[in-house]
């Protein structure tokens, strides 16, 4: 089993921290993306998507998207249970997973990769180019921001995102946090529920994985 | 158990030939996007997103993502499985699903909702309104085939998209199959393995739910 790895990015970060989570040691290859390396070849033929993170498992299956990744680990390796233990909760931790990644990932990376000169034609992964569009910064910054504020309200309400158990959601929403910081955007200012639920993840040792 | 839902969206779609395809019966609440029911207090009260389809499940949780929605009647019906046996295929179903939301879905909503008359300052879901930009239309477009043509090349390969059995994900790519052409454009054209699950998934009675 390899993990297709890039230590700066958001979504690989996810899979490292839910794989330190379970307290796997599974092999990583670094992707520098920085170096383009994600749209080499030899990486697309792998995930022609060009992005990371991608575990190939044992079979030689190569998952390509981190809650598949995740839903894979928690298979093989049920314990710590990180997506949700009754029907309930296994769906609410996709419920909230995915809301994070469709409302939070898209939103600043929209902002981001239409602003930062080191994205200029590059403003969605892959081969294909596309061109920056300065009018979607403002765009994702809102989107940001009133994203944030709906988990303020959540997090008003419950421990961790998905209920009471810490799950794959709240290393979704961790991952996410800490990416707003490249948009100049700091998501605890003002919102005091989603700063003490920050408080309280803080102190797990996978968040430095 | 309820399903919120509307008949002419494409992701209330996707819940309904879920249901069918496991035989179940739930109650079914319309919220008529057409009449902006969706931005009513009382529903978003229940769905802060303003989006269907939402399962209200027997203990009174609200599920309003499609995924967390049929992850939740997987677990309670498993019959017939159509999120996959093993680690490999669960994780592969959740994987293709996500591709198919985040490329597929998301660019022909781009599209649609900068371009159609009846999503003026409606550009995303919701009560904060965001106002249309025709440039994004014709990236909308691109996107779209772009994704298509990827599934093209993974249909060469296999006969469901997620493998050799049919689940949630050809579900959802049925469903936006058929939204494309809301946008004028035919998947089918030009991508034989495409058109030829396409016919393959049309023998399924759940086609019409």
């Amino acid at each position: 089993m390899r993990l297709f790895d890039f230590n700066r990015a958001p979504n690989p970060r996810r899979a490292r921290m839910f794989i330190a989570e379970k307290g796997l040691d599974i092999e990583k290859v670094n992707v520098n993306l920085f170096r383009m390396e994600q749209l080499s070849d030899e990486f697309t033929s792998i995930n022609p998507l060009g992005t990371v993170p991608v575990l190939e498992t044992d079979d030689g299956t190569y998952l390509t998207e981190t809650v598949a990744i995740c839903c894979y680990l928690e298979n093989i390796h049920p314990e710590p249970v990180l997506m949700g233990h009754t029907a309930t909760e296994k769906a609410l931790v996709l419920n909230w997973n995915n809301i994070v990644e469709q409302h939070g990932m898209l939103s600043i990376a929209e902002m981001l990769r239409n602003w930062s000169p080191g994205f200029r034609d590059r403003v969605f992964p892959g081969k294909i180019n596309y061109h920056q569009m300065p009018e979607l910064i403002e765009r994702g910054r809102l989107r940001t921001l009133q994203f944030f504020d709906m988990i303020e309200t959540r997090l008003q309400l419950v421990n961790w995102l998905a209920g009471e158990q810490f799950s794959l959601a709240d290393i979704s929403l961790l991952a996410i946090s800490d990416f707003a910081s490249w948009v100049e955007i700091d998501p605890l200012e003002n919102r005091s529920a989603l700063q003490a639920w920050y408080t309280r993840i803080s102190e797990r040792s996978s968040v430095k994985a």
